[in-house]
């Protein structure tokens, strides 16, 4: 970052020398004018998406169920894309296929199966993690234990771990990669480490496609994600699973489906697993969400996640530095950690008018963020196709949006937002 | 059926007499040559489905994060849909999301959690509900019993049912509406009253959209089923789940996830599932197939279940009375039932060859039907767009090719058909 006060032309500099610049042009942009910085919720839609969206519906429409020659190895085909070019793991470790939330249940009830004693996440972990654990903790008698990490700005540590499996009657631990609300980066070497032969899930939902999880260097064994945020798949595009290879044939899915039957059209048979990373698989797999993952996870690989972490790095240290010259002033307070190494790809501003200031945001000043309760302004930046200038103009537009108390002018109570 | 042996002009008059010989238009068919036997595997392309599937890959390009004001709601909306057009159920009875296999897991689960005993199917049920039993059974150390239908061919009967639960200790039983295999077609109201206070999980994946399931009427608490069937929604859309309002409340889905959550976006909160059938949704709901399934629902409801079941029985009387003509001479057998008011929406025929038959009928006679081991050519009719000519000219085709020996020209080692 230049030195003196942050200027349009010094983000314009940093723009220009921009080496995934090239990028935007691979998504669909309408409206230049409003700036998305929801790109961690929802990323944009890619050009090669729609288009190949469009092809395989044509595909249905002519080749119907011969089409099933193909799709039917779209999970594996799809998961060995994203583990090779995103996830850092090796080819047959990963599938694309239900929902995050799915996955998770299948991973860590497979995981329980084998192992005696409790449960445990951290206290911020995202909702639908510390759900899914509450239910198998309810259902197999065994108790949930939410630990709050030393450090609650920048989340759980390898000692928070260490010191967390340091009882002997811990089955698991759920822990995110990048925190939902923070954005705060866990040491995924460090705790797989600390954790010994305690297993970790890891949630790479906000870090997938923006941090480079290099599963296999690390020593990861276990791994849910979803691809509708950095990887941009679309709403609800399907989600994908990692165990390392071997680890997987001790595990057995709670949910027996076909789609993991080995010699699945031999249907007279007893459930019988396929003996790789498809016995994870259940039922038909969603064909249209995995096309568009398969362009998300090729767009995310054709850029490489040491570009796509530099930009992310300079993008979020924008904010942070805006903050301090500009926002701090103006009552709020950076809610995500300082250190751009130990951030992912999205920045927690917080605020008491955290609510009405999101709303003013996006009815009056063109600009998208994301609301956390309960004070969160969350801008998440997408280095494949948010500028420099973006960012920069996104936080001139909330300075003065909250200097002129527009804020004051929404309606205060939350609705919905996702 | 017109009086002496078939011809082409009879079926001709029916094809002119048929009162949905309209809807044929409102399907992608890029080659009419070829015969499609087999929408009751994969349906065909509805031409709104296309259209709205490319509006809504526009709309999450342009309205990015924003869209989910209205998708959110995507799973009981579509659901609606489907419990008021198709299968005779009410508002906020039905959600539609994840697959079959996962929802047939979630609901038979949950139904477990209250009731001791065994879990029972018929031997003949399709493999992912025998799997998805088997798993949970030996999950829970209880009992699979899959029992034999006293008429193997007709499938389940009240009189088998009322047999099975009579022992005290059955917990549950899932049982298919329209048997994957034969096409017989269950009693549904008959076995409910028979099974008493015994739960039955109807799996109506062989029925929805082709045969009118009236699950109020016929006291019907539980079903789950596929959409990409009968109701044309395309490879992998997402599957619906039926339980009856009254019956909601005291279950409790074993996925806890986000989006059954009360109050989805206070995220500070334990566990607090929504009361209605929302409780039953997990992870993020695939969008883009949920549209597929919205737009395939529409066709079937704006048709009519009592045309399209009037339409179904016309054709698959065809291919059994063509069988008793011809085909019977060949060394086929019926292989379902020939009351039509017994049978779904298609018919296998058995012989010896059916695989090498099938792949000539493919690659030789540009007809598509489909191969079930062992014996099984399966040829469905899907009233909305299959044709009584078509039928004909398929079974003409058919009876040819066996008559010429064609089909001694295959490769007779199976090969995955789904």
């Amino acid at each position: 970052m230049a030195a003196g006060p942050l200027n349009r032309a010094h983000v314009e500099v940093l723009d220009a020398a921009d080496p995934l610049a090239g990028f935007r042009e691979h998504f669909v942009i309408d409206d230049p004018q409003r700036i998305y910085l929801d790109g961690n919720s929802l990323g944009r839609l890619p050009v090669a998406t729609r288009d190949k969206l469009s092809a395989l519906v044509s595909e249905w429409g002519t080749r119907l169920v011969g089409g099933w020659e193909e799709w039917i190895d779209a999970p594996t085909r799809v998961g060995d894309l994203l583990a090779k070019g995103v996830l850092g793991a090796e080819n047959g470790e990963v599938i694309v296929s239900d929902s995050t939330t799915v996955n998770l249940f299948k991973l860590t009830s497979a995981i329980l199966d084998g192992r005696e004693g409790a449960l445990l996440t951290d206290a911020g972990n995202f909702p639908t993690d510390r759900y899914v654990l509450e239910g198998l903790a309810a259902g197999r008698g065994r108790e949930l234990r939410l630990f709050e990490p030393a450090d609650t700005l920048h989340g759980p540590s390898p000692e928070d771990v260490a010191q967390a499996v340091a009882h002997a009657d811990v089955a698991l631990a759920v822990i995110s990669h990048v925190a939902y609300s923070s954005g705060a980066l866990a040491d995924l070497k460090g705790i797989e480490a600390a954790a010994g032969s305690t297993p970790i899930v890891w949630d790479l939902s906000h870090s997938a496609g923006a941090v480079a999880a290099d599963l296999s260097a690390a020593g990861a064994r276990y791994a849910v994600g979803c691809t509708y945020k950095h990887l941009n798949a679309g709403p609800g595009a399907p989600a994908f699973l990692y165990v390392r290879e071997d680890a997987q044939s001790a595990l057995r899915s709670p949910i027996w489906g076909w789609f993991a039957q080995r010699e699945q059209f031999a249907m007279e048979r007893s459930y019988d697993p396929e003996p790789g990373i498809r016995r994870f698989l259940a039922g038909t797999p969603p064909i249209l969400g995995l096309i568009a993952v398969q362009e998300g996870v090729k767009l995310t690989a054709e850029a490489g996640l040491p570009a796509i972490r530099a930009k992310s790095e300079s993008l979020t240290e924008l904010i942070v530095t805006y903050h301090d010259e500009h926002l701090a002033a103006l009552g709020f307070e950076l809610g995500s950690p300082r250190d751009p190494g130990r951030r992912g790809a999205h920045v927690s501003l917080r605020h008491p008018l955290a609510w009405p200031i999101c709303r003013a945001l996006i009815d009056r000043a063109d600009v998208t963020p994301d609301f956390r309760g309960p004070d969160r302004v969350r801008l998440g930046v997408a280095p494949l196709y948010t500028t420099h200038v973006e960012v920069f103009d996104a936080l001139e537009r909330l300075r003065g949006l909250v200097e002129l108390g527009e804020h004051e002018l929404v309606d205060a109570a939350p609705s919905r937002v996702t």
